[in-house]
């Protein structure tokens, strides 16, 4: 089966999942991102690499920041953005979607940015859009987040330099989270030494080994000696489910606080991928510490969808 | 009487009906559109034309599609564009309109690109705007789209060259469609050998005949040896009153079925404005078979409309 | 106390408030407002003074006017904006309203425009934002609106020249009005003559006289000989209360009618800050009529906005 991602030289044209990426596509996304990091230190913080092009955000699913970052980028690339708040009614099929991608795609449009509950709504996207069209998935319900991830790597290697002596923890609803699921495969890829995985056993996937981490139970266990510490997101909504226990309670058993920081080595850096909820999921102490590069992850979250926006048109034959 | 869209050397200033403009206009418009065409296969799809502008897009009545052209157009021509939606609320009166106007005037804008529920709506505006300003109708009411008209003209000549040999065929609701009334006085201005209307009797205006078309109820007599096959949208909010049959009686007696589309030539094309209603007014495996040059229409409109846009604003004395 | 407006040179680095401000800087505004004005009249209204700098408009009130003349005086200054309106909801409380600002930073924007419904919101996040950041305040409860005075003056300059001679008067609800407030600062800095105040008891603060200004309860003793009025707009949403009589009442006793306006100097111009309650504060001719300066101060607002926008990054260190 060949890479819906790749072109038929094996480079990069769609960016919508982790999986099937080789470490060197990964390497050249986040060398890429580092020029970029230099510009936004520039007086003016633009280049006309994606002059003329038109970009459309197409967000199924509402996300005022990561649009924001997405638009920005493109804006920093001199492109054309257009967005489309499409509300995931009931008529919104199947067929009504792929009419109006055919519709944009007839509109000389360069580049899709899908944000959709559905998994894999971005694999359906770039299967049936027009060949020089490139589709970046920025969340697909359950299934992947891959910019998130790769902004999450570029933020540990400008801090940590290499992958290959890292022990990596991710703390919370592993089961369900888009996020963790493709850090768990850009860590591998990247040759992470450890990854874990800490989370009530309702929140873990079954055989959660199998995607190549070490589960916890125990956040003091799991978070002994590493180098890394990703706090996920609490979705308030699952809350009201059985699957959670209530808010006091979670942050009893698995938030981060000062005390557990201390079981991590003394240069851990704290992540999360916003908006946080303080004092549930990580003590605001933390979240506003010298060990939090939570904000420096906001940051290069341009820089990284630069690099992937700029990386995937070229690759399809229509960056200047 | 002097016609309101013409400035005193009699060029094109504004854009608001097809009504009472010549054959050389029209041509002029599809000779333009010819060249912004080309520039869509560019790398970069953009041209200085408008830098500096302002466009306004004004649409009380909401139509993400219709305005998407607008502004990508408006983005291609190097423009600014701001686009308002107002909501036709009570309190929108005449005098609160005018208010509105007189101070997007004051900001110094170029353009106003006016949608409508009331027809006469984009007229009353160009009537009462700084003489600077050009106003393009992009539908009021039940009277006029007359840049949908015009796209549907390029297509035509696209594929037929010349207008004095076809047939053209419009169906659907005749009665209501400010479509149909644009494409028939364009039709018609630019020679058309024969312009057919299809539709059940209570979707003809009265003495449809004068505006120039024969007028069929039976869409196997009225599709026999057409060059052109417009079909109209189906407007379901109005399938509930008594003028309208249920959807299934309707694509019975009027839907545009395989077996009838071999009545017309056999090169002949298929075209609706969109967006579709599959298995209503059109079966789907013509929407998207070889006859179909629906997604053509979309292309072109944004050619079109760039046309309109630099044609009217080069005759008001303000492009550079 | 330091002004936190000012940088450590003494120049303008936020726009917060007319309070504390030099008659040196406010004539600085004047007169690169100046200078902008005319561009308004060039074919081509652009300069690249700020391209490559991100404005962010952080709209917590809704204000469909203002935020589009500061999306025009970005978008002619070559910068890029970006809009956010924030529903001012039960969550967006203090924390997450600083956890939204330092979102934005890490995205390395150069400036917020504010407008916020609570009194302070623009110092608390000039307060809190990164150094290189400016802040303009687009009104901010009943505390300030600096920018509406800054047009304003600019306004009365361009018709009477000079500000010791003139003697102005500011009609309506004083009491509530961010407006007024910045009005009567504004003036007073500049060396206004006489500035009046006319309203009745009930919506002027106590001890009005100690900002510098003269009270009056009858409109047309207060008119007599003055050079400007300045009609405030009525909050209708406060009609309801026990302040403020019925709309007839209030039109009775303070609207602007052809009679009143005579008691002025023939030579006097009307301002109002729109939009315009016809017939309740003021009659419907007046504003249409030739002493009527409205439509003029919708134009100059945006030159006065570039001019804050280019005045506050260049001392920041930013502009280009």
């Amino acid at each position: 089966m060949t890479n819906l991602q790749l072109n038929t030289e094996g480079k990069l044209k769609h960016f919508l999942t982790i999986e099937g990426l080789s470490k060197e596509i990964l390497t050249e996304i986040l060398d890429t991102a580092e020029s970029f990091s230099e510009l936004s230190k520039q007086q003016v913080k633009k280049v006309p690499l994606l002059r003329g092009k038109t970009i459309v955000n197409l967000f199924f699913e509402n996300s005022t920041r990561t649009r924001t970052t997405f638009e920005l980028a493109a804006t920093r690339l001199s492109a054309d953005s257009l967005s489309m708040n499409i509300a995931t009614s009931a008529t919104s099929k199947g067929e009504s979607l792929l009419d109006t991608i055919h519709n944009l795609e007839a509109m000389h449009v360069d580049m899709f940015v899908v944000r959709h509950a559905i998994s894999g709504a971005g694999h359906f996207i770039a299967q049936n859009t027009a060949a020089h069209i490139s589709v970046i998935n920025a969340g697909d319900g359950q299934h992947a987040h891959p910019t998130q991830a790769m902004l999450d790597m570029f933020t540990i290697r400008q801090h940590k330099h290499s992958f290959d002596q890292l022990k990596v923890a991710i703390i919370g609803d592993i089961l369900h989270s888009r996020v963790a699921r493709s850090q768990i495969q850009a860590l591998n890829t990247l040759g992470t030494q450890e990854v874990r995985v800490i989370a009530p056993k309702t929140l873990l996937p079954s055989q959660v080994e199998s995607m190549g981490v070490t589960a916890y139970n125990s956040i003091e266990k799991g978070l002994k000696d590493v180098d890394v510490i990703i706090m996920l997101r609490l979705q308030k909504e699952r809350m009201t489910s059985a699957l959670l226990p209530s808010e006091r309670e979670y942050f009893k058993c698995f938030g981060l606080t000062e005390e557990r920081l201390k079981l991590a080595k003394p240069n851990a850096i704290v992540m999360h991928p916003g908006p946080i909820n303080r004092g549930v999921e990580i003590e605001s102490s933390i979240a506003d510490g010298p060990q939090s590069v939570i904000l420096q992850q906001v940051s290069n979250g341009i820089s990284v969808r630069m690099a992937i926006m700029s990386i995937t048109l070229q690759n399809n034959g229509e960056a200047a």
